[in-house]
């Protein structure tokens, strides 16, 4: 099969229903936006070996690469328009291995409106390498990293460190926990769950907004820098999955590894005291659980407020690839 | 140097001139879009080895890079507004590189204004595996490869053939050009140009339109099947450059190599024998030459008309990585 039957028999299927994909055969995409929306654009690439297992199953890669890019428009606050896709292919891929993967990328495009309208396709000697670019509507307001205050209260959405954990379990660790546990935290960690909906409504209520995606004390991290502050963080109220307390409970030097390790795609922001009752709503509103787990600060940096009373090392702040 | 610090000092100077970049340390940028204007997405990716050699001058890859993406949006007839850039290097990939990529990068934005707005920078073990997305503007009405008709003349752009004679120079070949000639040939492998100026001004005018990236017939080949036509080329016709003239004087069968080879990054196109008027004044305003090569007719596919005068041996009819 050559580069253009492959496009037409994977990929063209799920441009099918976007008259602006021009079925995948043009060279560009053609979108119409709505009169008053910005356009919210974010590329995110990922690499066979670093950001998923090469054996990880490819329905459940493609929704990894798509959920980690519509997280960035979760972040922002913008809800998702439509993907480009460049898929830099290991030669002699199988076509049961692109089906699959055609099917969780349809799978996700469908679930989170999002359909791919382009891209590009070619063959490699390396790793298998896929990068995604989400393009996104916000109307008017967005969130970005740098308008945190002084006073405001830190929270994050969901429960944080499960797919640090959960690439803990898929190399062999954690066997103390039982199968269902395990299985939740592989799941955080291969399939993320973008915000998107807790977004949009922190848009005029947050002043400063990331997704957690290097790690919370590393992204909390990118908003102090972004916004001149320091951030003090209580250990003891960064929320925790009943796996995820499970693993602690019997191991606590894991704390480390879940205030450090990435790929959680929960939604970290600061908003002032005066927005709590806004927030207890917005939460509700997206079925997202939201906790306070500190306060910012003038200063620079993140400190973890009651670290000791866990015996907690902060060895590892966040990833970094080079 | 981590991640953030290759980000600040390598691509972040190329997002200073454009505030919707938000300085590249957000999770996406923001662009607002002229009203009544249409948005145009394309994606390409070069991997070393394959798109372009990896001892290439650093900055000629990110020119190149940049090109065939702008490329892509000439031959809809848009306007670059920015791109985004998933960088994905080979572990100790050295500043001195960085540096002249980001050099090569930043000319081009500026060039064609189109700021770098986003992206990603990851490590590999593989091949430097670069992606870009290009986002432009249409106002109205853009170019497909779609809406050719039967007797619509065929035209193609420039000169076909000196990328594929430029590459093979690169690899040692035609030894028997002079130097400038051979130095013509790998710049415009290396540099193409897209026609953007020319693509905005065949708007209206043309029916259908295609870059020649995977060889002219191939492409041509693209603009027969997407509007259920077949071209006819008058091999005679097809623009050469005193280069190629030269390198096909000295050797007939490289007619083959030009007519079916890449990376030329022209424009092909059809249009109506009533617009020959139209495009005469079309290629004057833009500085661009446009040849007049053939005509669609019923039927599919591409047949090259007088190649038995040249002793001609269609033998690769474009580049297809699988």
């Amino acid at each position: 099969m050559d580069e253009f039957g492959l496009i037409a028999r994977f990929f063209a299927p799920l441009a099918a229903a976007e008259p602006g994909a021009l079925g995948l055969t043009d060279d560009a995409a053609v979108l119409d936006l709505p009169p008053g929306t910005r356009l919210v654009a974010a590329t995110d690439a990922l690499v066979a070996g670093i950001h998923f297992l090469a054996d990880d199953p490819p329905g459940d890669i493609a929704r990894k690469l798509m959920r980690v890019n519509l997280s960035d428009l979760a972040a922002m606050g913008a809800t998702p328009r439509a993907v480009l896709l460049a898929a830099v292919l290991p030669r002699g891929t199988s076509e049961a291995w692109l089906a699959a993967f055609a099917d969780g990328l349809s799978d996700d495009a469908q679930e989170f409106g999002a359909p791919l309208v382009g891209g590009d396709t070619v063959a490699t000697d390396g790793p298998l390498t896929l990068a995604l670019t989400a393009l996104g509507l916000a109307d008017g307001g967005v969130l970005t990293r740098a308008g945190a205050r002084a006073g405001d209260d830190v929270y994050v959405s969901g429960t944080i460190g499960d797919a640090a954990l959960g690439l803990r379990v898929l190399r062999g660790g954690l066997a103390g926990l039982d199968e269902d546990q395990r299985a939740v935290l592989v799941s955080r960690y291969r399939v993320p769950i973008p915000r998107l909906a807790l977004g949009r409504a922190l848009v005029g209520i947050a002043h400063a907004c990331i997704d957690v995606s290097d790690g919370l004390i590393a992204d909390l991290g990118h908003i102090c820098a972004c916004s001149g502050l320091a951030a003090q963080v209580m250990a003891a109220e960064v929320p925790l999955s009943p796996a995820a307390r499970s693993a602690i409970t019997a191991d606590r030097n894991l704390l480390s590894a879940v205030l450090g390790g990435g790929d959680d795609y929960e939604l970290a922001f600061t908003a002032p005291p005066s927005a709590r009752a806004a927030l207890q709503r917005a939460g509700q509103a997206t079925g997202v659980a939201l906790a306070r787990i500190g306060v910012m600060m003038p200063g620079e940096g993140v400190t973890v407020g009651d670290a000791a009373a866990f015996g907690l090392v902060l060895e590892k702040r966040g990833f970094s690839h080079f």
